[in-house]
């Protein structure tokens, strides 16, 4: 099967100038880019007025809290936690959660993001969604220790690591999923990053989120979050995804310096919850790589991640009273790029290159917020959001096609999702 | 004409719950909302899944500076201004004008906005194109005492005054511009404030956007900007509508207290220049009028209303470390029934209610982003945007629907913007 797409505007989020041109698409790959390519293609893809660049890989979700979308909003942190999501996210049965991040799912597709790092629960029934959808996902059971049946989640993130691991044509693969140091004590933690060394999967966890949870360790360990990680040896010996990170100091920053992997910068969530704003522009100046998540919908709401990308701009001009910080182009490839490189597939995406797989969006240029087009990158980062992405493509499948969802019936998910999301909250 | 709408969900914005309900609409008026309105209608649109609301009213826009979207971001505030913004607008022409503010229109019922105040030169060419396009305007010619030409301008800005005032079936209402403390001595401020008076206007005019705004005025008068104000009266004797109010500490608070009028937030502009936080929440604490603006797109590069409603209750939450704060049912209330307030429009617009102009937006709701539907409130204010607007309705009269704009040929404005844009930027 070829593809070819003509006449788009190509940003390749490698450091080049953006420039018109076609890309042709073979099986699941990029097999040329060029200002005009000739081939006999099965499918021609007219982009004129459109954008070309790597679909948005969102580095942080939970995807089936979408089914809690606007559930809670406007409480404080631990009435959100304890009194809204735990109670409902107890009733949850596994086919609410396929249902759940299926929801998601549609969503990325029409919002332009084509790969995404999850940490839930009955992570079983989102492989069988990703499988099934199409997209690319980087797929983690989360642990949480302090709990009793421990034993039970160590099992069920070994099963999902077996089970799906380059599975789905190689669009998923797993990660372990220790939640955070303050749910996670030092020695299942040290097992966990010991399993990770023997299967050579990377780690996802959430780090210094909130300042309770700085208050915490320091009160446990005397450590500051980043400290604690430190001394338990994670940065030293996992590729390592670290959710949040708002509040690490100029020391904690130091301390991730060199790892493998990096910052996953989810700044629709803190604003939402009121957590702070994580110092990205500290973080990359310190060499740190940097990516873009959006949180899962029962904080953030939305996970269209253009929302992200305008807001983490946003935040670092805010914090430092200067709008030079964070420029378009930059949070563009947090997006992409950068973001690739935290769930260590930077080789297979993230850009768009002869060789990688075909993870490409197109968005729709004529419109009249991304007109006229002076920069193509400061409209894309500052002006364009979800709705503006007319196809999306993974692995070189399309999966939208002029905003028309390919692979997942809308209408039966609506319906399906309601009533879920009805039987879940109901009484609480 | 009678235009009869069927089965949406209903939110008036007069502090009553979402209901499902029709609405109908005879000439330009609302004359009848309730749970099931059987009346022969010239035209039924059929609203299932929709979401009815108010228009959006943008509260502080300079319409024509998206011709300037993207041409300079990511800049020092000086050099954005000095070395890009003036001397572009030095080589815009009348007409460059009306095809620049068409382009905002454009985005603007898009967008759902369905009012904004704007604040520009040529206004006479705006006007023409707010009668042509169909929206509702006050509109202001900007006054600059510094410069020479402080006489003219004043000329310009009576004649828009009575040329224009109450014209266009009523949809255009004017006020006199002067731009700010910083480029108006009290002499010339004081005579705009009694011609104000004299012509029952009200008065459009920034306020405290910057902190250098804060340092000139005290280094010039000893005073802070809203002091300044206080001082020559304005409060006491005008209609004031105040643009940004960035820095304001707790005692120029108290001096608006009790003005008519308000405050105009604008928060994407102020983050993307890197500004700072308004005092929303003390503003409204203090008995503040308090509505939402975009600022001109030069500077925020989307004037979708939809980002301004999140990013307004993101930075209050952000401010004060609590996700109670400024909660979506009060962002969306700002961005319509508070919006009208500062507009002195409350009577006719801002609000669904049976007498009132019939400014009425169509949300789709049937979007993966906005299901399940918990609370529909929270979906507009955190995961709505532009693109989910289906139908915009302007004093009776539909601008939108469906997606495509009936007022404006978009082919045309495109072509019409790029070469303007192009020429406007050309060398500099």
């Amino acid at each position: 099967m070829k593809t070819l797409i003509k006449g788009a505007t190509i940003l390749t989020m490698n450091d080049e100038i953006p420039f018109m041109g076609d890309i042709l698409i073979e099986g699941d790959r990029i097999t040329d880019i060029g200002a005009e390519i000739t081939a006999d293609a099965d499918e021609i893809i007219r982009a004129t007025g459109m954008a070309a660049m790597p679909g948005l890989i969102n580095a942080h979700q939970h995807t089936p809290m979408s089914l809690l979308r606007g559930f809670s909003d406007d409480l404080k942190l631990m009435d959100w936690l304890d009194k809204k999501m735990l109670p409902a996210e107890a009733k949850m049965t596994p086919e609410d959660v396929y249902w759940g991040a299926k929801l998601s799912m549609a969503e990325m597709i029409r919002s332009g993001t084509t790969t995404f790092a999850d940490m839930y629960i009955n992570m079983n029934e989102i492989a069988f969604a990703v499988e099934e959808v199409g997209m690319r996902a980087s797929l983690t059971r989360g642990l949480i220790f302090l709990a009793a049946d421990g034993g039970r989640r160590m099992n069920e993130a070994l099963d999902l690591i077996n089970r799906w691991g380059g599975k789905a044509d190689g669009r998923i693969t797993t990660m372990l999923g220790p939640h955070s140091p303050y749910t996670c004590p030092p020695e299942p933690f040290i097992e966990v990053i010991t399993l990770a060394e023997k299967l050579n999967v990377p780690i996802h966890t959430h780090l210094a989120e909130t300042k309770e949870e700085v208050i915490k360790l320091r009160d446990k360990y005397n450590q500051t979050p980043a400290e604690y990680l430190y001394h338990i040896g994670l940065f030293e010996r996992a590729h390592v995804l670290l959710a949040h990170c708002v509040h690490l100091n100029r020391r904690d920053i130091g301390l991730l310096k060199g790892m493998r992997g990096g910052v996953s910068h989810n700044p629709v969530s803190n604003l939402k919850l009121g957590c702070g704003i994580a110092p990205v522009f500290d973080m990359i100046e310190q060499g740190l790589t940097v990516g873009l998540g959006t949180d899962g919908a029962g904080s953030a709401t939305t996970v269209d991640m253009f929302e992200g990308i305008k807001s983490a701009t946003w935040l670092q001009k805010l914090d430092y009273g200067d709008p030079t910080r964070l420029p378009a182009s930059q949070a563009l490839r947090m997006a992409t790029r950068e973001s690739a490189k935290l769930l260590n597939i930077a080789d297979q995406v993230g850009t768009l290159e002869i060789g990688k797989r075909a993870d490409i969006i197109l968005v729709d240029m004529l419109k009249p917020h991304l007109q006229p087009i002076h920069h193509i990158e400061s409209l894309l980062a500052y002006s364009a959001n979800g709705g503006d992405v007319d196809t999306t493509i993974v692995n070189g499948k399309v999966l939208m096609r002029g905003g028309q969802l390919l692979t997942i019936d809308e209408e039966q998910l609506y319906k399906e999702v309601s009533s879920r999301a009805k039987r879940i909250t109901e009484g609480i």
